[in-house]
């Protein structure tokens, strides 16, 4: 191919399409048009634009003209910062009053709505039949999509799936009157393509979908794909599988396969498969599936679109730590989409075409592609977005004579999101039709070759870069460990691997570690797996009083070196335990599913926050080893730095078994303190995997003690020792105030006042406001509620929910928590597993007896017979004064709770002796403002779950009886582990004074 | 007189000096001297220079090889940075060997002695007497000033006394030899002036020097320097009386006074007064001194300076808060010599001039102002100091014929601070002699007039100063409120009027104050004047069970309010209540000298201390104030802020009874807590002021309630109180144990683990290393043990001295504790006061029988009758294992320990329950530096005494037994108040996200 005769075939051919397009704006961006405007208005003023789409996100739910109103004024600074656009039609000219509010309020709710409806093809099934009739006289195809993909629970799913049953019932009895399109009467369109196409989301059918559970989440989709296809093969249709989330792509990917290959459809050809340009993997992917399509010789169809979820693509990969995996310029998904484009229209042997964007060029250079490849018509297709682009549509249809509408249908509220990406597709500064309709750029600009762009870029990046080089400190700024990327097959095998091989190694005996010597005793416990109680996981000795002395003395014997050892070694230590950690990562997450029943992505979580701790405290503790120099005085110099306090108890827990411990013992170690160490007993192999991390770091002898032990003994003989300084200890709110209360006893022959850093209980609560998305609500709450069984400190045992809400947030929650799967946390498929113990199911089962007389069961699931499980419980009828509103059960039970306005929502949180996590579902800035300030718990939760803080990102912890103490992961918490020293040197000898850069000399 | 003439004139002359100069450099900057030689490199090596000169003050203290070896070693880098010259005449070329560093060490130490002797005349009174012969015969008059002038105790000012006395001796044998000057062979030189002539520091002549003690320290000074001086009338002598440290000018100048016109004296003319014209305030005073003369009709003499404490005076206004009282440009102080010169010249029928300065520039203008004016060459002469500036005195002597040396006498070891105050100088940047010598500079440039160059300056910095105006914050950086300068004659009167005004208000009934409302309560408890114990200070009102019930309920009321008021309005009453402190200083002072018995400094400065609480945390509750964004994700945004915690009880002691009360109240009040206050039953009265003071700054009511009680009754309500979250402690260990123990009981009902901030006792040492500069010791150590009569938790209660240095520092610091005097603190002579109570006194005096058993009373001074007086006392013998080394007494009580080395003086500072502050007095770097790391306490001094923290510069407070919590008056001090809160707000919504500069996005 002549690469430079093509680049002139398409400059041209984009030259002709501009001349054809006329001066007509397509109607969004038509000054005349109200929405052409008020996209204008946001381009320009980003903190409106800001505004403009959070209020769309909110304004289906404003069901009333009062919510309206609030929300406006909320949103819009008072109605001040409203511009007049967004109120044109209103007759009232000021809103500040109440009835010139409802006025506005009303006329901007039809302004907005009649701007989503520009979008959607119709909101039912006789308005859609119609509309498509409308377009195919147009010369325009069609492929639907259903509005609504949000399903939270598997009643959800089912409904989803039935709408398209209807949907296409309702097109089987509306085609008839439909045009033919292209080849005169033709059956199929332009006499190769079904008539009739639907697009479908296949994360819709099915709420559970989860990466780790690559199996079950095909399976689960394919059992109510397939119906919905059936139909579609029996009348004669198309069905295109969309993509929506990266993390999605492989399980969608292996749907398209195995309905492909289905003995069922293999020999009907109208299956299609949407593939997205913008990632950086779409070239091998259309390889493997080409290769694949060739090796099982079935023709396949593929849309290639750019992608419409980059924000949220880039936000998730940082948020989790991941690689982005899509591309960060324009040019380069452009030039991705013409080498895409070239690679299947290379194929049109083997694959059909939809070329899916709405930018000249990338069109234009598809077409040229085609015919320098000798592309036969019927092998490929344009599609573009109904309701965008309209003299694009219509230059196109006249150019080519295939293009498809993408038509989305259904109501607006789920529409919304569907609503809101195609405004921001407009409104982006790199938005193709922005640059042609609303910045007017040269014709040859727009129409250049995207490679070649990419080229000049790079150019300019490469000159960057030589001038910002070096000057990076050695360890870098902490970052999180990254969570696991489970659509990833090969972390999904390495976890299933580590299970066996841990399963292996189970029943084995623990020593002690004292002095970095293995000690032995008498005493054995054994710890067992929860789900399979007979599984024995490990034997561990058991410290008594003559082994605590022993790791006390050899914690004394070690401090005074590990002390004076300087801070950036022993941050660096801890570098390396991390480094340890990590290369272990799945053999220890294996540990905490078969000795904790953590759930994979809990496991790996608890891990990965075990080495965000090792790593944020070592760049933290060198940051506090630098003496600060206070005052500006000369002829002083006054240095202010902190020392370790000596002999740290660790008293750790079993919920977060390495991370926590890990966590607490960090912190204590790295401030030069030394360790003596009690795992909880029911998680003592966890427990003795932290000792060997940090053995494997080099931590010398003594610096940490490994005593596992009855904390009955162990823990009052540590607490009341008077050579002990400090005492971490995470657990239960009596426990911890036990402990708090003998600590402070201060014994003969002790040096210091005890200090204890306790973090305890809660009882939290999220709250669900009336204008909350309860698509994002449900599931953030059953994940808060019901990850890890409920056994998390930070977990929402309380929701509250405004009465106007509450039928309907109650409805959704229920049928959210039947979808879960119960089982063991070794089988991916399981959302929820067993208690860690007998002694803890029997106390949660108590408190949901007590909850039955409290208030109504609600739900309560099945539980598997074998293991320690509790049923997922729901609770209805929960006031402040009831046990199941103020105690911890510390399992997956929820009280729901129903208050009259906001106001009580705040109230009711508050309401118990605890102060640890909380959450608030709502759109409303004045609400979730008075949240900041008056919900007053630790660690506060703004529209997603009150679970899984991330060290530094989250420090945490709480107050009242949730906690003493400075917040784990946080700015402060090494402090706690430190006194602080000041040193004055009086530097004036005989007049003489050395002056400092610091010193207030002369002017 | 025509200016432009007279500046003609100046410069002729000048250049004619030049000339007459000739190529000869004086010694000090031949470099073919080896003096020459080492100047010249200390002013281009500068981080030498400081180690020379830190080295040349400890030299003396180097009794031994091996410590001179050392500190060699620790000074010069292991004596890689000695430059070759320092070592000059060395015959080993390597010092790595310990019989290479002997070597080397020994000819460090002649080069340098060698070097010290040029600037003395004589060390012994014969070879004194043998070269003011050789010098007169070359034409040169002297003046002699004897070594020594740091007196710590009465018996070493009698001591210094006694050296002029015979010094006088010596000369009056000695003078027949030598040679008449000027006019033949009369008595006086050139006709006019005593041939005998001496220059006395009068602050050597009185070891309790003390502005605010102004007659006292006047007549103490006059009954030593009336003898001398009367001696020298008798030999028909000359007497200059030399002036220091500028705080000193007032009593120096009114002794001039007192005995130019003693009956006695009054007709004796050679009576001289050195006036320093680096101060602003030289105009004014030689005004007022010249007004004086010519009112009591007495003929004086003027030396006038340039001034040779720069350094220290800059250094003592920065750290004492005070303008700096010295020009800070060279140029303007030598235009205030010319002015002076003239304004003396321009009086030259009542004043003789003599003009001492080795600036060329200035000794022609004065030599051409006489001119102009017409004054008699014997009403003016020249003088300089010996051993400087050679080819200056030989020229000038030529020129004038009257030339007189100031010439030091007498031993090394005390001439250290002259030897160094002269290498300043001449190293310094702005010395004449340098820049004559040194730099070669312009002559022209360097005889420009001053007053031309200040105007040069005058116009740069105008122009600095428009580019660097505006974007000041409002409050501005926080600095400590100044030190009462007590030189001052007005602050002087201020303070004896409000002790006269407060006297008048004694013994009203003080009500309590809960939640703004006074309330009046039956039981009263009187405050009595330690000294004068009949004389009541107040009644005042007790609260019981109810009064704390009511007051924790007006607390708890005003909470919400004031923890919603913003962090920077609630500084604001801090900021207006320091200025209601400030405005009522005298008074607040006053009341401490009467209910505390503080003396008037120690008052002063415990309400400067509570100004600067008020301002410092003012300051850093408006930093803390602001949420700090953590992580850089995406799509969240994470606050880290903190909130208070709730009602707080401040239970304060009575030895700070005003500052420390003031800032734990002002603590838990900025941060947003309700205080419930109870003062000391001792200074009830002073805790009072607190109140007025918050009150009058506007405080909300219910933030701060005033509720004096017994301990027992009061303290132990308010600790156990469910609804107290916060205790802010300060005393002693014992009750602080109590307290902790109690608070950590979790009634029913309590909402939050109780927080206890204590701070609690001290058992402080210093150390005195075998290499300290004891003039500097000795005072320190006798104000940190003695001062408040001990009564401080910092104070100095143990001495650990190293054998070498034992004996002759305890026979000074003997010496010096009977220098002082014991009286009421309303007598500023009064060094020390009586302890707060009878039942104070009684436990001090158990301690001193206990110490009387243990080892030995060395000194155990008188004592007034009335008041509760302790004597001074000084315990010697005392090893760790004594009550006297481990048990805090709290009163004048000083234990003096005997060590073998350094490392046993640390094991031994260290080796109490206590950690709080400590002291160490050595010149050896590698000490210093293990003490930095080893002598582990809150607040370590170095090179000065262990009392007197200032807020910011030192915060405060000790760790083990001393103390629970962050350090008062530091940066972590606030953080104990509230608890810390994370809010975290999921910002995307529907795939839209806002981006934060914050955030990492894409590259």
């Amino acid at each position: 191919m002549d690469r430079d005769k093509l680049e002139d075939s398409i400059l041209a051919r984009g030259k002709e399409l501009f001349a054809a397009l006329g001066d007509e704006a397509p109607s969004v961006f038509n000054k005349d048009w109200w929405t052409g405007r008020l996209m204008d208005w946001s381009m320009r003023h980003e903190d409106f634009k800001l505004q403009l789409f959070r209020f769309i996100d909110v304004l289906p739910c404003l069901t009333s003209d009062q919510m309206l109103a609030e929300h406006i004024r909320e949103y819009f600074s008072e109605g001040q910062n409203v511009p007049a656009v967004l109120k044109l039609g209103a007759k009232s000219a000021g809103i500040g009053g109440r009835l010139g509010m409802k006025v506005v309020g009303g006329t901007i709710r039809k302004n907005l709505e009649s701007m989503a409806r520009q979008f959607i093809i119709g909101n039912s099934i006789p308005e859609t039949v119609k509309n498509i009739g409308r377009f195919r006289r147009k010369g325009f195809a069609f492929t639907l999509d259903v509005l609504g993909e949000a399903t939270v629970s598997e009643q959800e799913a089912d409904a989803y799936a039935e709408n398209y049953m209807r949907l296409l019932e309702g097109l089987q009895s509306g085609q008839d009157d439909w045009p033919a399109l292209g080849d005169g009467n033709s059956a199929l369109n332009w006499g190769c393509a079904a008539k009739i196409d639907l697009s479908i989301k296949p994360s819709a059918l099915y709420s559970q979908l989860n990466p780790a559970d690559f199996e079950g989440s095909v399976g689960h989709i394919l059992d109510r794909l397939k119906p919905v296809y059936r139909k579609i093969v029996e009348l004669n249709g198309s069905m295109c599988i969309d993509i929506e989330m990266r993390r999605h792509k492989e399980i969608t990917f292996e749907l398209y396969r195995r309905l492909r290959s289905d003995a069922e459809f293999k020999d009907y050809p109208h299956l299609s498969l949407a593939m997205q340009v913008y990632l950086k993997s779409c070239d091998r992917d259309i390889d493997q599936m080409l290769d694949w399509a060739r090796e099982q010789g079935l023709p396949i169809s593929i849309r290639l679109v750019k992608g419409a979820y980059w924000d949220y693509e880039v936000v998730a990969a940082r948020q989790n730590g991941w690689p982005i995996p899509v591309y960060t310029h324009k040019a380069e998904t452009d030039a991705a989409f013409e080498r895409c484009a070239e690679r299947i229209l290379g194929n049109h042997d083997l694959c059909r075409l939809a070329c899916a964007s709405h930018n000249v060029r990338s069109v234009c250079s598809v077409l040229e592609l085609a015919r320098a490849l000798e592309v036969p018509d019927e092998r490929y297709e344009f599609q573009v977005l109904y309701g965008m682009a309209e003299p694009f549509r219509n230059a196109l249809v006249k150019t080519t004579g295939r293009v498809r509408l993408y038509c989305p249908q259904g109501e607006l509220l789920p529409g919304i999101a569907y609503l809101i990406r195609r405004l921001l597709e407009n409104t982006s500064n790199e938005s193709f039709l922005r640059q042609t309709y609303v910045e007017g750029r040269e014709l040859e600009e727009l129409l250049k070759a995207p490679h070649l762009l990419l080229e000049e870029r790079s150019a300019e990046v490469a000159g960057e870069h030589s001038e910002s080089s070096g000057s990076q400190s050695d360890m870098g700024r902490f970052a999180n460990q990254p969570f696991a990327d489970f659509s990833l097959a090969e972390i999904r095998d390495a976890f299933n691997t580590a299970i066996v091989d841990v399963r292996k190694k189970l029943g084995k005996t623990y020593l002690l570690s004292i002095g970095g010597e293995e000690v032995e005793t008498g005493t054995l416990v054994e710890s067992a797996n929860p789900a399979r109680p007979r599984e024995v996981i490990g034997r561990v000795c058991q410290a008594g009083a003559e082994q605590i002395e022993d790791a006390i003395g050899a914690a004394e014997d070690a401090f005074g070196k590990w002390r004076d050892t300087p801070a950036c070694e022993r941050a660096g230590y801890l570098i390396k335990a991390a480094q340890v950690a990590r290369d272990r990562i799945y053999e220890l997450s294996a540990w905490q599913v078969l000795e904790a029943s953590k759930q994979w992505n809990q496991a790996y979580n608890d891990v990965g926050e075990a080495i965000d701790f090792l790593e944020y405290y070592a760049r933290e503790m060198i940051q506090l080893s630098k003496p600060r120099y206070m005052g500006h005085a000369p002829g002083e110099v006054n240095e202010y730095f902190y020392q370790p306090k000596g002999v740290a108890a660790v008293i750790a827990p079993w919920n977060f078994p390495l991370a926590i411990s890990c966590g607490m013992s960090a912190a204590a170690i790295v401030a030069g303190n030394c360790v003596i160490y009690k795992p909880s007993n029911q998680t003592p192999v966890i427990g003795y995997t932290l000792m060997e991390i940090l053995r494997e770091a080099g931590l010398p002898p003594g610096v940490f003690n490994y005593t596992p032990g009855s904390g009955a003994v162990m823990g009052d003989l540590l607490i009341e020792h008077p050579h002990i300084s400090l005492i971490a200890f995470t657990g239960s709110v009596q426990v911890g105030l036990g402990i708090i209360e003998r600590a402070a006893r201060t014994p003969e022959g002790q040096r210091s006042v005890k200090k204890v850093i306790a973090e305890m209980g809660g009882k939290n609560a999220v709250i669900v406001d009336d204008d909350a998305d309860l698509d994002q609500a449900i599931p953030h709450i059953i994940d808060s509620a019901f990850a890890y069984q409920g056994q998390k400190c930070s977990a929402c045992s309380r929701v509250i929910v405004l009465d106007s809400a509450y039928d309907r947030f109650i409805e959704r929650l229920l049928a959210a928590a039947r979808s879960v799967s119960i089982g063991p946390a070794e089988d991916p498929a399981n959302f929820m597993g067993p208690v860690i113990s007998e002694d803890a199911r029997r106390s949660i089962t108590e408190y949901i007896d007590i909850a039955a007389k409290e208030g109504t069961i609600l739900y309560s699931s099945d539980v598997p017979d074998e293991g320690y499980y509790v049923p997922v419980t729901i609770v209805g009828g929960i006031t402040p004064e009831h046990r199941l509103a103020q105690e911890e059960v510390f399992g997956p039970v929820l009280a729901t709770m129903r208050v009259k306005d906001f106001d009580q929502a705040i109230e009711w949180a508050n309401s118990t002796r605890f102060a640890l996590t909380g959450g608030v579902f709502s759109r409303s800035p004045k609400h979730i403002e008075q949240c900041r300030r008056e919900f007053r718990v630790g660690n506060l939760y703004v529209n997603r779950g009150c679970t899984g803080a991330m060290v530094e990102r989250q420090p945490f912890g709480g107050f009242k009886m949730s906690g003493v103490g400075s917040k784990a992961g946080g700015p402060d918490y090494l402090l706690q582990f430190m006194d602080p020293r000041t040193v004055t040197e009086n530097t004036m000898r005989r007049g003489f004074v050395p002056i400092r850069s610091e010193d207030e000399w002369i002017e």
